[in-house]
């Protein structure tokens, strides 16, 4: 009661760029051309990795000064959302939370809207809501790592 | 050339939330109770203060976790650039840089495209760019600070 955030114990959010059409190595491209950044960690789609010649990008993380901003490709089996993607230029906001679960019934209470119920995949445990401002966060739950990643 | 990031000097970006419609109050009021969001400064448009009745956000900065996001009512005088926003689902990104020129500039080489001139006024130097994957950055100086929103 006293402490919002403890109770519901969010650690922080990213940036997160979903690019269609494959072209989230092209957006790499660029931020590093652009404003200097540093990829510091890749994580390559593990299905479609095997699946297809080029792998797709699942999260490339970025660092342009003092702060990270995800590159993504966009994959169709993010349709049920995808609409909420597009529309939004492509930038949704990745939340980290200890509960996923109370992060995401605390942000509905207060009027957000589910676009992606709570899955566990190999992104992890994450869910997606639309606020009533029209922005997509997607709550992910902390400390999910992807040590094929660590460089 | 060795050190791209030191050449443009980019300190770090932030969200900013462009909200139509007078609703960035709201918006601020959604954030506290969905992410418990703590406002960490506020700065109203010194020019529409004096002349309306209610006043206008030009920036209310929220931390959630270890971040930050930045809330602003849309102001009319945007609207160069409005349709980005509004594509952009209100979302586009606030970068520090010690030269806005020279930041700019190299953005434009590598593919951006300038949707605001940089220009002084109450918001300090700054200028805006839209990414050839639809995002848009406004770049602006650093260490404008904003005393009388200093708590």
């Amino acid at each position: 009661m006293a402490d919002e955030t403890a109770t519901t114990g969010l650690l922080g959010f990213k940036p997160q760029l979903v690019v269609p059409g494959m072209n989230a190595e092209a957006a790499v491209q660029f931020y590093k051309a652009a404003f200097g950044a540093k990829e510091v960690r890749r994580v390559a789609h593990p299905k479609r990795k095997a699946e297809q010649e080029l792998p797709l990008i699942l999260s490339a993380e970025l660092k342009i000064g003092s702060s990270f901003l995800l590159v993504s490709d966009r994959f169709d089996d993010a349709g049920e959302d995808g609409s909420a993607v597009s529309r939004g230029g492509g930038i949704l906001l990745r939340l980290e939370a200890e509960d996923v679960d109370a992060a995401m019934k605390k942000a509905v209470t207060a009027g957000a809207e589910i676009v992606g119920q709570v899955t566990e995949d190999e992104d992890g445990v994450h869910g997606k809501v639309r606020d009533p401002f029209g922005v997509v966060w997607a709550i992910a739950a902390v400390g999910k790592k992807c040590p094929e990643a660590e460089a």
